[in-house]
C-alpha cells in the first residue's frame, strides 16, 4: 500500500524539534509530494521579481519519522521514481544570484515549458533528468535552513540524486526526521545560474536502516557508481573532505590502505562538483562500483 | 609527410626566450615523442623515493615554432592519436603529495603494468584513456614552470584532452612556441593522489591558426562538447573564471545574452574539476555542442 505525504506538510529548517507529520516503516512504499523551491508561487515571467517571498524558498516535505531508526544508524533512501507534476519549470538568475551574480544589474525569471520528455528553455530542448535538490535528516543539534547543505544532507543539489539512486544519510535523532524537496526537471553540475529547472513533483521512495556501519555521510549509490559527498565553505575544502570520506569508506568496507585507495581514486575515480551557489559548496567523488571487490 | 619531434628536446618552463627546436606549418602531421612526467627515470617500486630528481619533473617536448602564428591569434591543436610507448606506467603518492598529502608518513611509488588496452593497478583493471597533462604556449612575459597551469595552458591535467580533442591556446609571441608532455594512460578527474598513470608516449597532432577571434582561453572541443578552462589558486576562483569565459564565448559567437547563457549552462552545462593538486587548480565548464546553433 502506498503512503502519500502531501506537500502542505513542509519545513524550512531541518531540526529535531520539528514535529513528524507521519510515521513510516522500512520497506513501505511512500509517495512524497513536493512544492517547487519557490513554494509554487511563480507563474509568469512578468511577475515582479520582488514579489518572491524568500521566507518561503526551499520548502521540504516532511519530516517523516522512520520507525526503528536509532541515533548512529544510517538511513538508506531508495529513490524509485520521480513524477513531474506541472507543465512548466521555473529558473531564476541575475543580480546577486549564482556564479555571475556580481555582474547583473537586475534579475530574471524564466518559465520553462515541459512536455514530451523535454524542457523547453527558449528554443533549447533540454532532456529531462529529474533530481532531488534537498534531501536530509535532522541534525543532532540546532536548526539548519533547507537552503543549506551539510553532513545531514540538505540542499546538496547533487545531479545524480535521481531515479534509481540510493542516498545514505545519518540518523542523528530517533526516527531520523527525514524530509525532501527542491526537485529539478534538469540541472547541470554546478547549478551556475542559482537554480535548476525548478518543479513540483511526486517522489516515490522507500527506506532501509543500516546498523553498525562507520561511514562518513552523505553517500550516494547509483547503478554504476558510489559517491561520498561533502559540503564546505569552499570547493577546495569540500574536495578534501569528500576524498577523505571515500578513503575512509574503502578502508572500512574493503580494507584498502590509504595509498591503495588514493592510487585507485586518482586513476579511475572522479572528483565532481554538485553545486557552487548555495551557502556551502558541494563536491562528490565518484568510484565505479566494478572496482569494489 | 610526418614530422617527428624527439623527446630529448624538452623544456621545463614555458617562455618566449626558449629556442624553438623545429618550425612547422599549419596542417602538417607531427608526431611528438614525450618522456613521462618523471623524465622516464622510475623503473621500480623499490627505487628510493628520494632518488627522484625533482628538477627533471614535468618535461614538455618542444617548443615548436608554428609558422604564421602571430600574437593575438589562436592556436588550434588537433590531437589525432596517442600511442603509449612503454609497458608500464608510474604513479606516486604520499607525504606532501596530493589531496591527502598531510596524512601520510612516507611516500609510495606504484608501477602499473600496461597490456591489452588495460593498466593493471594492483589487481584493478583500469581501461586506458590516454590524455595530455601538459600542453601550452609561451606566455607573453616571464617563465612559467611546466608543472603550473594557466592562461597559456600548461599543466592543466584535463582528462578530456585526449584522442580526438581539439585544444585552443593563445598565441602570445610569434610562432606560439608550443610544447606538450606529461601523458597519462588514465587519470580520473581531480588527480587526487598527485599523478595519473604516468607514461611516455607518441602524440600525433596538427595545428591550425585562427585569426580575429575574441575567445578567453584555454578552450577544448571534443566530439560532443565544448569547454572553457581556468586555472586559479582555488577551485572557487577557477569556477568563476571558467564560467565567465564560457558566457563570453556564447556572447561572442552566438550572441547569447548573459542571462540566456547562464540559464543554458545551469540547465545543461556541467562545471567540472580537472585537477586539485597542481600549484593552481583547474576547472572546466562543459556545454554539449548540440546546444550551439
Ligand atoms: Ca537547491
Ligand atoms: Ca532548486
Ligand atoms: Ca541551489
Ligand atoms: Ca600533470
Ligand atoms: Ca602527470
Amino acid at each position: 500500500m502506498l503512503i502519500k505525504i502531501k506537500k502542505e506538510n513542509s519545513i524550512f529548517n531541518f531540526s529535531k524539534t520539528n514535529t513528524p507529520i507521519a510515521k513510516v516503516k522500512p520497506k513501505e512504499k511512500i509517495c512524497i509530494e513536493t512544492k517547487d523551491a519557490l513554494s509554487d508561487e511563480i507563474k509568469s515571467e512578468s511577475q515582479p521579481f520582488d514579489s518572491i517571498n524568500w521566507e518561503k524558498v526551499n520548502p521540504a516535505t516532511g519530516p517523516l519519522f522512520i520507525e526503528g531508526a536509532k541515533e548512529g544508524d544510517i538511513l538508506e533512501v531508495n529513490i524509485e521514481n520521480i513524477k513531474i507534476t506541472r507543465e512548466y519549470g521555473v529558473m531564476l538568475t541575475g543580480k546577486d544570484m549564482g556564479v555571475l551574480g556580481d555582474s547583473f544589474e537586475r534579475s530574471f525569471i524564466k518559465i520553462v515549458p515541459i512536455k514530451e520528455n523535454k524542457a523547453f528553455l527558449y528554443d533549447y530542448e533540454i532532456p529531462l533528468k529529474p533530481m532531488i535538490g534537498v534531501i536530509g535528516t535532522a541534525p543532532k543539534e540546532g536548526s539548519i535552513p533547507c537552503g543549506t547543505p551539510g553532513e545531514h544532507g540538505g540542499n546538496m543539489d547533487c545531479n545524480i540524486i535521481g531515479e534509481g539512486a540510493t542516498v545514505y544519510l545519518p540518523v542523528n535523532v530517533e526516527g531520523a526526521l527525514f524530509a525532501l524537496g527542491d526537485l529539478h526537471a534538469a540541472m547541470g553540475d554546478g547549478e551556475v545560474c542559482v537554480t535548476g529547472v525548478e518543479i513540483p513533483a511526486e517522489v516515490f521512495i522507500s527506506f532501509n536502516i543500516l546498523k553498525d556501519k562507520d561511514w562518513k555521510l552523505p553517500m550516494v549509490k547509483t547503478e554504476k557508481n558510489i559517491y561520498t559527498l561533502a559540503s564546505k565553505p569552499s570547493l577546495d575544502e569540500a574536495s578534501l573532505t569528500a576524498t577523505k570520506n571515500m578513503v575512509h569508506f574503502l578502508n572500512q568496507e574493503y580494507k584498502l590502505s590509504k595509498e591503495k585507495a588514493m592510487f585507485l581514486l586518482s586513476a579511475i575515480g572522479n572528483l565532481q562538483i554538485c553545486q557552487v551557489v548555495d551557502p556551502l559548496k558541494t563536491v562528490r567523488i565518484e568510484l565505479p562500483l566494478e572496482f569494489l571487490k
